[in-house]
């Protein structure tokens, strides 16, 4: 793959467009509503309104894995566009406020009575971990013509979210996405999003790291899901000679990024206080891709992915308070 | 008054049921978007438009000044009614929502096709002074109809908020509550909520101040549009004759509280970091009409006044994220 023709976008993202519904429960309740704790689960409506009768007071906030990370690039000062679907309802107007606002191009489509926009029921529970229910509403319809070729076609990279496997149609748009991104000699880039996702979808998911991911983004629990390995140094050896630059994420224990030979161990950012995990990942994604596309080397790139996600897990929400860009200024100081 | 009959509520507020739609944002935007600074303004469905396009990235959260004075009573463990009305769509949801997972009796309505929920753009600005921008949506329509007669006779406090006064329907359904109020033996409180309103309704808030009111909130500003007064002890002399019991905040000066000749000046509580001044008067009002309605002194209605407004300004959003039992607990000990 080459980065040499002209682009006028850094990332664009495909994902799940979703509003986060959160609310600080404690434990007991993830228990009680039988939800599998720290994962992300996909919901039906019912389930989904049994577990918002369920959640304390929330708020509401965009969220969507991709698209947070679209938004996080847009903290860093990168440039960046975002395709999924919303409904024509309030919370498809949050989200397109929320991306507009970032000057994030929101290559998506809302539809009138074609259903309501994707929300995600996240609990946080005293220790920071978000236990997510998701219920997909439109954002599950996404079909490969709703991927803006044009947007893909500018792009440095394409970022694709592993959660859209989840629905066959959305699963095309995916591949049709990477597939018009290597047309256009640009890189394609993949978070597996969930151990659970991985699990399911095994078998795709190899093919594609194999075959059609530069930039692979995975926390342990996925890379060892995707290699069926106990061992995070065993999944580690699998995955090096398997895409062109693998970003693997493991918490507080930091970072490790491997590309063919070269490999970095990159330590967290300490947090001074611990609140909410949630968009950890997400935007551990945007300050690497943020480097990657910046022309910084990959040990800076994971600094960036670091600093991004001790922002992010200081707070409430899965997007970034504070300016992501001068957070950088102050690390190349 | 007497509180003699038996009731089944500490309180049940009549408010405008809103979302807030919440950002971080320069005070440029406030000045180029020509709002009244700290002030609440209602505005139109086009000017909310212009207010929202404008805004950073924001979060949604359930407001309303009176709805979140009963959220704060929740939360010290009083029982509270509210009476409002939201739209059939998703911002009427998430009001829903949040009211009855604190336990609070909502005896609004929704409406099909009357219109969208209420929504209230706040700018918090650095200084951590909010301005809003309100379309009132259906809260606005507001009818005497619509008052629950049975909730306003279960409760010993009938509060009223003065933002009504700029609908004369919902005016009208205010008047109706404190009629029912007080023929039940009841008393009604009232926050006269921004000085620009106390302007617009200055007779009709004083004649009502006068002459159906036992329980008066305002803040300095406000007391002196009422009186039309510049000086605050010249404000507090006018009112002490007025109604049985006035409690006058004054921001980081704390709040005075008067009735006839029994006067009490209670300090603010110290915040460590002042976020967001959102919410402070309503806090102050559920901590006070919490003390009143368990029987404690003025002075201390006061403490558990000041004592919620500090800890609702020291994070983003107009309700309590901590429980204020467990602070009032400390505060007893």
């Amino acid at each position: 793959m080459t980065d040499g023709a002209t682009h006028t976008l850094d990332v664009v993202a495909v994902g799940n467009a979703l509003v986060d519904v959160l609310s600080h429960d404690e434990d007991v309740l993830v228990t009680k509503l039988g939800l599998q704790r720290g994962a992300m689960t996909m919901v039906d409506f019912d389930t989904a309104e049994r577990v918002y009768a369920a959640q304390g007071p929330t708020i509401e906030v965009s969220g969507g894995s991709a698209a947070n990370t679209t938004a996080g690039l847009a903290s860093f000062g990168a440039t960046a566009g975002f395709i999924g679907k919303v409904g024509a309802d309030e919370f498809g107007r949050v989200f397109t406020h929320d991306l507009a606002s970032l000057g994030v191009t929101f290559g998506g489509t809302a539809r009138d009575g074609a259903g309501p926009t994707g929300r995600c029921h996240v609990i946080v529970t005293p220790d920071a971990e978000r236990t997510m229910s998701t219920f997909l509403g439109v954002a599950g319809d996404l079909q490969p013509g709703d991927v803006d070729e044009s947007l893909v076609t500018r792009a440095q990279v394409t970022y694709l979210e592993g959660y859209l496997f989840d629905q066959p149609a959305a699963k095309e748009a995916f591949r049709r996405a990477a597939a018009v991104a290597h047309a256009a000699g640009r890189r394609v880039g993949l978070t597996l999003s969930d151990p659970f996702c991985v699990h399911r979808h095994r078998e795709e998911f190899l093919n594609l790291v194999e075959r059609s991911t530069e930039v692979l983004f995975a926390n342990e629990h996925e890379i060892c899901a995707l290699y069926e390995v106990d061992d995070f140094d065993a999944a580690l050896q699998h995955v090096r000679h398997h895409t062109e630059i693998a970003a693997l994420t493991r918490g507080k224990r930091g970072s490790v990024i491997v590309s063919g030979d070269e490999v970095h161990v990159i330590d967290a950012v300490p947090v001074e206080r611990l609140v909410d995990t949630t968009g950890a990942g997400d935007q551990y994604a945007a300050g690497f891709l943020y480097g990657l596309t910046h022309g910084r080397d990959l040990a800076t790139c994971g600094r960036l992915g670091s600093l991004a996600a001790a922002e992010v897990i200081s707070h409430l929400g899965p997007r970034p308070e504070s300016s992501l860009a001068s957070l950088a200024a102050a690390l190349f100081d």
